[in-house]
């Protein structure tokens, strides 16, 4: 009998409201040049200290010790999803993480646009990263790919060289080798089925990739595609089915909002201030039981190696929290998905703060929420698998497990 | 390799004596009308005080974040069950609560008297609750049946509506359904087979109950019968098999007695002062090499929402510690199954709080065995199913694992 079997028997319903206020990438090491302190540390977070004396703390860990997750385990993992025995495939993430909508049973890839030689050989990976305009321009060419023996060919540019390519069809299947080689100086391979099931989509990617090498055989320097991480929408239960909760996400970047939905989350008006943010709570807050609100200017902070930003982020969440707490939840949670150091400029393995307030969580001595202070928290030290279960509990809507 | 089969191959055996003081639902959350303090922080404690400087602390958790134990995991799970894998069953923890034998092979079900109408349909799921006295009649009558082919019936009554049936005989198998509906407006289920093993007890259980309702069928309001938790003594290794220890309990209440006693533990003499359970183990220290002393006044007074009697309970235990340091034990645990928070009135899901004793410990910097004190303690957070082997390793009964 494993954690989901066992939560699944012990839920029950109320009315309670559960806020999870995640600051992607909150989590932060001392920076020498600022105090040696962290950014929470460095932040001055006057409401936070003061709901902090009401909570209690700890820091979670995405995957295991030592692990550096991808926003996709950082996700799951906060929402209650084995992050190692439950993936969300790269090709998936980054389809919708470009907003574009997956249905079950869709493969979706994610695609760079690649030079080869005259023999076809790669002598760049990335087209020499070219622009996202002529990213956009290529795009535009191979979407005269509509269809391929009845499946529908969706096709979306992302970043610079990279885009999306979802095969919409009868009997799909992602099982499907990465055509990319990885390497420089040899052809890309061809798309070859890992099971007999998925034999009838590597035929697919093949013509697909047939074609769409037809069509920008003459262009510079992108006159190639590379194609990995196949993948289709996961089949997790929704958090309606896990926890019965109505859920609702808060989140403006496309990514967020994909990984939610996969989640069975509706998605609600996500304005560009964190105010907005918390503005959309108060609005919705009889609709909904789970209200998940991203955050992601911490993250990018973290990933540019600044730490003022960083910093700033989280003022402006703090001067926010008035307006959540003028309709007080009755569990929140602050917290990150990971850690995204500003020394480190990249997501990190340490573990991540968090703070839980409701009613009866049992503060503990914390009197600012830091990484520091978590340390010591009534929490303590625990995989971000068991958050989810720590919400549900102080949200009254788990009964006693045996007698 | 689990942690039983590396644990059995490390075993050594030695003189050390082992103690673990169970306060039931020690652990606790802060009090607004008592300066914001748990029990613990609010007791005056100076033995505790003194030993805990010497001591190791830490917070165990019973199941996983997030899940409030019942009695039965909780217990599992210090003494070093895995509360997940190994269950206890609801009729089985109900007739050893009850003070009644059970013996392998047993069928146990906990019961209720209900209230059916003239087309046999429950009107009330408890009878009206009946009085105790009212109960003890209607089983006196119920054991008229004293055995059905060959099966012994063994009828004990509890509290309010409540009663246990054991069946005792051959074959006999627990994989039956409960009979109880759960809902009133509907007749009571016919026991039925899970498992093809347990048709012939689900026989026995349908003639019982026939019987059992054609002897009360003019009784007022109690005219019928509702079963469920059909379950048989565990078949766990006892501390003997697992731990190579001569254990015994000194409990007073039946159902702790009875737990006890599925692990294999020698049941003592257990006064009603918690001097006298102290003096117990004094008195038969060269006999056994560990001893499981429970108090439940700790957990009474939780649930009760009575803080001043919590703390009554802990400065008790406090006073009278003198008389069991006086023949220190070689390793001495103070700690909890789970919490039974003032303020919820009920088992928690909250850490549980444990302070180690012993020569070789390590001691922390914990000042006072406090839940916040605990939370920075040289234990850190971990399974109750670790305390064990913890209490083991302080005992020097375990070998290296590994070269």
């Amino acid at each position: 009998m494993n954690m989901e079997k066992i939560m699944e028997e012990l839920i029950v319903q109320n009315n309670s409201k559960i806020v999870m206020v995640v600051m992607d990438g909150l989590g932060d090491i001392p920076h020498k040049d600022f105090d040696n302190k962290t950014p929470l540390e460095y932040a001055s977070t006057p409401n936070l200290d003061h709901i902090v004396r009401e909570s209690v703390c700890g820091r979670h860990i995405p995957v295991f010790p030592g692990i550096t997750p991808g926003s996709g385990p950082g996700h799951l993992g906060i929402f209650g999803y084995d992050p190692i025995a439950c993936t969300i495939g790269r090709g998936v993430l980054e389809t919708v993480g470009l907003g574009v909508e997956l249905k079950h049973g869709d493969v979706a890839a994610r695609c760079n646009f690649a030079t080869l030689d005259a023999e076809g050989v790669i002598t760049d990976r990335r087209a020499g990263r070219i622009a996202t305009e002529e990213n956009r321009r290529l795009c535009d060419i191979l979407r005269q790919i509509k269809e391929i023996d009845d499946v529908e060919i969706i096709i979306e540019p992302g970043k610079g060289h990279r885009f999306v390519v979802v095969f919409r069809g009868q009997n799909l299947n992602p099982a499907v080798r990465d055509t990319d080689p990885q390497h420089e100086g040899q052809a890309p391979l061809k798309a070859e089925a890992v099971r007999e099931e998925a034999e009838y989509t590597a035929e697919i990617v093949n013509r697909f990739i047939d074609r769409a090498t037809g069509l920008i055989k003459d262009e510079h320097p992108a006159n190639g595609i590379l194609m990995r991480g196949f993948s289709s929408r996961p089949r997790i239960p929704t958090f309606k089915e896990k926890y019965k909760l109505e859920a609702a996400a808060i989140a403006a970047y496309p990514m967020y909002r994909g990984i939610a939905d996969l989640m069975g989350m509706t998605l609600l008006p996500a304005p560009d201030t964190i105010e907005g943010l918390f503005r959309t709570y108060v609005q919705y807050r009889n609709k909904y039981d789970f209200f998940f609100i991203h955050v992601k200017g911490t993250d990018q902070a973290g990933e540019d190696g600044d730490f003022a930003a960083k910093v700033g982020v989280i003022e402006k969440v703090d001067r926010a929290l008035p307006v959540l707490m003028d309709k007080r939840p009755s569990v929140l949670a602050v917290t990150g998905d990971h850690s995204s150091p500003c020394p480190l400029r990249s997501h990190s393995w340490h573990p991540v703060p968090v703070m839980v307030h409701s009613e009866f969580c049992g503060a503990d001595n914390t009197t600012r929420f830091t990484e520091n202070q978590c340390n010591s928290g009534g929490l303590g030290f625990f995989e971000s698998k068991y958050l989810m279960p720590i919400l549900m509990a102080n949200a009254r809507r788990m009964d006693k497990y045996g007698a």
